[in-house]
């Protein structure tokens, strides 16, 4: 047994309440080395009479490493316990106070979960797991009201550049969420709509007003109300980092310098806040003199933002907020922001902008979800041909392995957003490819979310190419590609299971790019079938149950001698789904 | 390279802001596999004018494992950084994306220590590493004033028993306060001072009035304006988990049942509130029924425990508070916990009882320090001869290596405690073996504590028989046990070294359990030197300069032809030290 590469520590994502009667531990150890390993837990004020051993699954593998899990319901909500890991006729003990060949009594020195406290358990909400977003960039979506246009408004369809309108606006959205409810998203995360000179408008200038080029406050209360009239919720974009150049309490700064009253609103390093050499002398998003960086730890900036984020969750029964460049805000910020959120809608979504690990933000205290940009790397390089797929298989492990299981289940998976191409970009414009990793996002654990237009096959590259404009003459769209995305959006909303259920890769080779998985709660199996590669391809995999059926066509689709075999074009997919018996 | 003992997540100890300006990481290895470890470090948004290398020292090492550390003082607060290790000819590149044996470019997987807030930095009161505490139970140190004692007061020296009273109270600790000033402590512990019906009183009545058996709440703060005139800190025992089944509001529950006002102040699971079949229907501290556990999650009994909290720190000048049963009240209640009680005094020192791993407490929002069990278990094992002394510095590495260096700095260290035997009894009543695992605390990184007592030779077993009372008949007294406490005491007071310096072994060694252990900073150097066995030895170890002097007789102890010789006797020390040249 390799001791080096066992681990477990008696918190985060290795020990965590998944309810408020619930605890999942989580072990590792090297990959393929170990037969067992079994959870030892007990009550240490009574451990005798409350003693009870967990045979542990291994969940998950990943390059190095297995990951054996267990749930405990602890009878008194305490917990303490060890690990009994087996390898042959090796035995070892695992615990708080060291690796041991023999059992050590459990006078101390186990792991401890002390109480499960209902209210430091991970919550997410509920809503979150049946979510399908759809991101819009109001600017580039559509023109609804051409009198409220920039001065310089190019027109519609154009090639977007760093700082060129097209004119899109709320009207534009409303207008047209009778196509989103066709298409049959229900959740819209809106890039900021907040006033502010640039385009993106993430540098913002009024918090509390709506940029007059997308239309009024009052707009944007009809815009909610009517998506909910629909059933979609809306999430806006909160970029709390940092604000416009032209933020009035920064333009006081730089008018007043440390006689502003304002002066501690911000980072400034060295008075007067201005730009020297190049180098602000204040702190900024990234080097960008025009955002200058929110002072946050400030009460009167964090007062000022809170009251933000709660105005408009009251104002017009917002459903969410995504937070930009949320990794370079402090913890103490988000802990309050959580709480005077939830405080005015419990069920209100918090979904960081983080692309690397995210864990700090995600212990219940701080967000619900984070954009899973890792995952889009990964299946876009799969799906690109640039691993087989046991390599895919461990890839995607280690990052269900990132996180407690309540946050795998609303984390935010998309393949694009508007800070990397697009995702037909992305797969060299191969649209069965595009298909497969749009099957496996809204086949996979999460929250998926399309990016406005890639529906329709609208291509683009990094920023600005990324925001290109809408199309909505329907002989320009892809209208087959749109077939698609509403046939996979109505299966996943169909099927509790592809949101809830269990997954599992059955199929992931190495040298093979085809892969085979299920997802399954108590009610529907289903199986997915995916060749990953330009040739025709048979797959099969041992069935024991004879019951399956296409999920697209319903027809029935049996396995011959327990054995399913299923031909697939290039880069084709099948998805078979069976009722679990009662 | 054994790839599956690399270690590294972008968080908690492993990646921590020291200061405001100073970023520290850590890197785990296979011991002794691998030649050096770099970060790679720079400025995301702009990554080739920032870059920059560190090489990384091997901070400490235990049985499986080396440590790497670098501290990292990024330009503009922001450091992306991944780390390139090296093993003979192979060079393994380690990222938040996964490890690879090329470089990957800079463009994204690299993890991420997004931006140093002041406000999330770890801090800790300065004043806690420079202090040397003083664990008092009051009921057995002194009995000042007989005519508070209870009703049925055994005569003082008695045989403990669980229940029994010797009359121990406030007044007493006032008259020998400067018997404690002799000693040379500069902080006191007192187990819990408020009304409760045990001796122990852990078990509280009333959180706002001293027990009428110790005194008044004016004489506290007759006591604490005594010790603060002294220079000596006190620190009182918040028992916040449960309270005594005397507790006003809980009475009330009992009587009124599901109508009680009070019925969410606990967790009842079932009303009436009782004992059924020896276990009782609402949540305890351990199986004690008499013990109700306090619901920290309702904001009504949030807010009379924090005001508790706050009362104590504005009515008496209060220095700090130790949290009984920490790791059992609920997270949030903590963050609010120092949020009040660091408003009221910034300086407070805030330690809890967690006797396992307590960084899920540690990450600067809740306490500043634990008390530090696995310390007291390894240093005894050790000078009990249950260890060589290579074990013993794994061992010791492994701990410091659970926290981040402020933390470790001001971590409660004790030997023994009222909820232990006491330390001359855990050594076998050996005196030479209690002063060597002193000589180790006194000299060692972290906050050390005296139990009452010890110093003067008081033995016992586990509670009640470690609650003896206070020997105050000198000619009873081990006085030069008391002499030698008391120049260790002196020893460090007096040197910075000893309470803020680097440590680290010199010697350890397998299947021998002497040990030779250095602290320095920038102008002393310290070396000890432990016979850890019943025969004289003699320690050798090269040492380069010759200007050694013998720290407790200040005579010239010159190394011979560039090895220090030091023979001791069975269970022998000698501290040397030598001024460091400017």
């Amino acid at each position: 047994m390799l001791l080096e590469a066992l681990y477990h520590v008696p918190r985060d994502k290795w020990a965590y309440a998944y309810d408020s009667r619930t605890i999942h531990l989580r072990v590792r150890t090297k990959k393929n080395d170990v037969n067992s390993v079994v959870a030892m837990t007990g009550d240490k004020y009574d451990w005798k009479s409350t003693y009870f051993e967990i045979t542990m699954d291994k969940a998950a593998s990943d390059e190095m490493f297995d990951y054996w899990e267990a749930e405990v319901l602890p009878k008194y909500k305490r917990l303490s316990y060890a690990f009994r890991i087996t390898a042959g006729t090796e035995t070892t003990y695992m615990l708080d106070s060291g690796i041991y060949h023999y059992c050590p009594a459990p006078t101390g020195g186990y792991y401890e979960f002390p109480y499960i406290h209902e209210i430091d358990v991970i919550t997410v909400p509920e809503w979150a797991q049946d979510a399908i977003f759809y991101q819009i960039i109001p600017e580039r979506f559509a023109n609804g009201d051409p009198s409220n246009d920039p001065e310089v408004t190019d027109p519609w369809g154009g090639q977007p550049k760093m700082d060129n309108f097209f004119g899109g606006d709320l009207k534009g959205v409303l207008d047209h969420l009778n196509d989103l409810a066709d298409l049959g998203i229900n959740a819209i995360y809106f890039t900021p709509l907040f006033k502010s000179p640039s385009n993106h408008k993430y540098d913002t200038v009024d918090y509390k007003q709506v940029d007059p080029h997308f239309g009024t406050n009052a707009l944007l209360k009809e815009v909610v109300e009517a998506c909910h009239a629909k059933g979609i919720r809306v999430m806006l974009d909160a970029v709390f980092n940092h604000c416009s150049e032209q933020f009035p309490p920064f333009q006081d700064v730089l008018k007043n310098g440390e006689k502003s009253k304002y002066k501690d609103w911000f980072h400034v390093n060295k008075f007067p806040a201005r730009i020297e050499n190049g180098i602000a002398t204040y702190d900024t998003f990234g080097f960008y003199g025009n955002m200058p960086k929110f002072n946050t730890a400030n009460p009167e900036v964090k007062q000022y933002l809170l009251d933000v984020a709660e105005y408009w969750i009251r104002e017009i029964k917002l459903d969410g907020w995504r937070l930009d460049v949320a990794n370079e805000v402090d913890h103490h910020f988000w802990r309050d922001f959580r709480t005077v959120v939830k405080a005015v809608n419990p069920e209100a979504y918090i979904v960081g902008e983080v692309w690397s690990d995210s864990l700090s933000w995600l212990s219940g205290d701080q967000f619900d979800s984070v954009m899973n940009y890792p995952f889009a790397e990964k299946v876009l390089e799969f799906f690109n041909g640039g691993m087989d797929g046991a390599t895919f298989s461990n890839r995607m492990s280690s990052l269900l392995m990132r996180y407690p299981q309540q946050t795998n289940e609303v984390v935010f998976n998309m393949l694009c957003s508007h800070d990397t191409p697009r995702l037909l970009t992305r797969v060299g414009g191969d649209k069965r490819k595009q298909k497969l990793a749009v099957v496996f996002l809204f086949t996979y654990m999460g929250t998926p979310c399309i990016f406005y237009g890639d529906e329709v096959g609208i291509t683009g590259d990094v920023d600005p190419d990324c925001r290109k404009c809408m199309i909505w003459e329907q002989n320009k769209q892809d209208r087959e590609l749109y077939d698609f995305y509403k046939m996979m959006i109505h299966l996943r909303k169909k099927n509790k299971a592809l949101r809830e259920g269990r997954f599992r890769f059955l199929k992931a080779d190495p040298g093979n790019p085809c892969i085979i998985y299920e997802r399954a709660n108590a009610d529907i199996h289903f199986t997915v079938w995916m060749n990953n590669t330009g040739q025709k391809q048979t797959l099969s995999h041992p069935m024991v149950t004879t019951d399956w059926r296409d999920a697209l066509s319903d027809e029935q689709v049996p396995p011959v001698n327990g054995v399913m075999n299923i031909t697939l074009d290039a880069y084709g997919y099948r998805i078979l789904y069976r009722k679990i018996a009662k």
